[in-house]
C-alpha cells in the first residue's frame, strides 16, 4: 500500500456506467506522485490516507466488476505517528 | 486511477484478433508520462480524462478476454473543478 | 519481489472492514522507496525484508477478499549474506 | 498500452516449459525503457508497435497458463499518424 | 518481461508457509533496478536471465497459491545476441 495525503476531489459526470456512485479524491503520494482514488470512508481534504492498488482496489466490490484500481482502504491516525 | 489528457489517436490495422474493435487514444499523464488507453466514451483531443490501468481495464469487457490494460472510465468536469 | 527495511508501523483506526487485522509496517524499499506492507511474522524497525507486491499479496489471506497489495513474505538472514 | 519500437530479439534456450514458442522481442517503449514482449504478429526491427502488460498479457493465451506479462497487441500505423 | 543480471542469492529461514522452497535470486535489470525473483531453472550470478513479475509469476506455481511476484522464465543466450 502507499501512503498520501488527499489534496482534491474529481467530477465526472460522463463515465462508464460500471463506475461505482462515490467519491474520487486527488491524492498526493509520499513519493510525490498524484492519483485518484475511490474513497469508501468519507475523507477530508488534507487527510493521511492508505490507499492499495491494482485488482485488489476492484475487488472491494462485490458483485459487481468496478474499474477502479485505487482505493482508499484506511485513514491514518496522526496522533499515534507523532507519540510513537 | 490517474489523470490525463489526451492528445492523439492511434491506428493499429494489423493486430490480435482479440483487441475489441474502438478508439485507442493516446494520453499525456498527470505525471508527463504517455500512455494508450482504449476509450469507450468518444472522447476528444485536449479532453481530461480518467484512466484505470491493469487487469480491471479489461474487466470493462464482459464475455470477451479483451488484452486491454488501460481504459479511459470517465471525462473529467474541469468547470467543476474551477468553481470548486 | 523487493527487499526493504523496516523504519516503522502506521495506525489506522478508521478502515474499511475488509482490512485484516495486523501490522501495517512502513518499509523503505532496495530503491529508496516507502511502502506501507502487511506484516504476518511480527518483523521488527530496522528489519530486513522480503515483500511481494499486487494481487499475490491478496491470495496470502485464504477466504477473504483483502485489500491488501504489498505483504511481507520473509525476514532477510543477514547474517548468511556476509558469509556468502 | 504503451508504444514501443522494436530494437531486437533474444533467444532462450534454457526456458521454464509454460513459456509459448514465438519470438521475443526486446521494445525500447515511449518513456525510453526497455522490455521484452512476445510478439504473435511477426513484427520488424524498426516496427513501430502497441504493447499490453500484466496478467492481460497471459490472458491472450488461451488453454493454457502462460508467465508472458508483456504482448504486443498491434502493429501501428505509421501513415496515419503522419496524415491525421 | 525484462532482462537481468543475477547478482547474489539471498536467504530467508523466517518466512510465510505459503512461499515454495526454492532459490531467491537477486537480479539487477536492464534499467538500473534491483529485484528479488524466484529461479526454478538453477541460473548462476551473473547469468543473463528473462523475468516476468505479477500474478503470472504466481501462476507458475500450480496447485497452490504462492506469494511470488517475479519469477526467472529463462536464461537468454548470450551466443546468440553476438552473433545476430
Amino acid at each position: 500500500m502507499i501512503q498520501g495525503r488527499v489534496i482534491g476531489k474529481i467530477w465526472s459526470s460522463r463515465r462508464v456506467a460500471s463506475l461505482p456512485p462515490g467519491a474520487l479524491l486527488e491524492v498526493e503520494t509520499d513519493g510525490g506522485g498524484r492519483l485518484i482514488a475511490f474513497d469508501p470512508l468519507g475523507c477530508n481534504t488534507g487527510e493521511a490516507v492508505l490507499i492499495t492498488q491494482g485488482s485488489v482496489a476492484a475487488g472491494y466490490f462485490t458483485g459487481r466488476t468496478a474499474p477502479v484500481d485505487a482505493l482508499i482502504i484506511g485513514s491514518i491516525d496522526e496522533t499515534n505517528e507523532v507519540n510513537s
